[in-house]
């Protein structure tokens, strides 16, 4: 089970947010909040979701959840919309120096990332190699050219070097990933 | 507050998802289903947006939220891909048969709306009369020529029978709003 950024595993304690600034939910986050800011694009994260099996409800205007259960996502994390494309993509962090374990994402995230592929959608993933301070996009096509081989259970960091977009840190936004895909969508439309 | 649709306000007990077969949340979601199933579109419910702040972790495979809130949605409850174009809308029930209440819809998510629908994407509201057991399509466009008069805070049903449109009962799927998507898309491409 994969936890949500910044959410500390602990004994019905307190959940602790300190060092989120450091993730790259963060900094997508922050970038995502300037693109809509300056208009330029409505790219969104999803909540987790969640089974609630358990509501208290003391008055009429509050509700606390009391029992929920984190569930497997459906989907990806991140959708949107950049210069009228449909955008949608999966964030992930690995401490490995190098390879991406494929058992970080779920299959019916891959399946998914596919039927946006196939539909007309622009879909990638974001990967960030926290140990080595790189972040790279890579495109769907490339990540299933990868997948058809079926020859390996994670993907080298070699593979992202030479197939996956590098992501430079940025101040604002911290993240500046449509830029790159301004070159998926074939130019520089309005760019 | 508004509350997920199949979650009913109980006092620390377990929620009830008895009848949730009539609602249009349901309604919608199966007819999601329908379009994934046969490719024809990738489109899903958001998870409700909820604030955790304690989790209890008795084991290493198991994680429970035992405190959590329901916070204000910043976007839309649906959005996906359909023909390579980025849909997005709201859906809601009134037991009203004269109005819909413009309550029940939070400023940020007409915002988000109109965003939108400015950026090339195809936007729009589906609202129930659940009294009348009527149900409309209320493209972004006619929502906003309606709230540019600013003369009520809510739309009267006269409203909907002029400008939106009355989405049938149907079995597979249960109401085939990609038909009225069509029409706002521009024609009978690939249809």
């Amino acid at each position: 089970m994969n936890y949500p950024n910044g959410i500390k595993r602990v004994n019905t304690q307190e959940i602790s947010y300190k060092n989120r600034g450091m993730t790259l939910e963060n900094d997508i986050n922050n970038s995502n909040e300037y693109y809509r800011e300056t208009e330029k694009a409505f790219i969104y994260k999803k909540p987790t979701p969640i089974k609630i099996t358990k509501v208290d409800y003391p008055s009429r205007d509050k509700a606390v959840i009391k029992e929920a259960f984190f569930t497997i996502p459906s989907t990806t994390d991140y959708n949107g919309l950049y210069k009228g494309k449909y955008i949608d993509f999966e964030a992930k962090e690995t401490k490995s120096k190098t390879s991406f374990s494929l058992n970080n994402i779920h299959p019916h995230q891959i399946k998914h990332l596919e039927n946006i592929s196939k539909n007309g959608g622009i879909a990638f993933l974001i990967i960030r190699f926290t140990t080595l301070n790189e972040t790279y996009l890579l495109p769907a096509k490339e990540f299933f050219q990868f997948l058809e081989k079926k020859e390996k259970k994670s993907i080298p960091i070699s593979f992202f070097k030479e197939n996956a977009y590098l992501l430079k840190d940025n101040y604002t936004p911290r993240i500046d990933y449509l830029k790159i895909v301004d070159n998926l969508i074939g130019g520089k439309v309005n760019g």
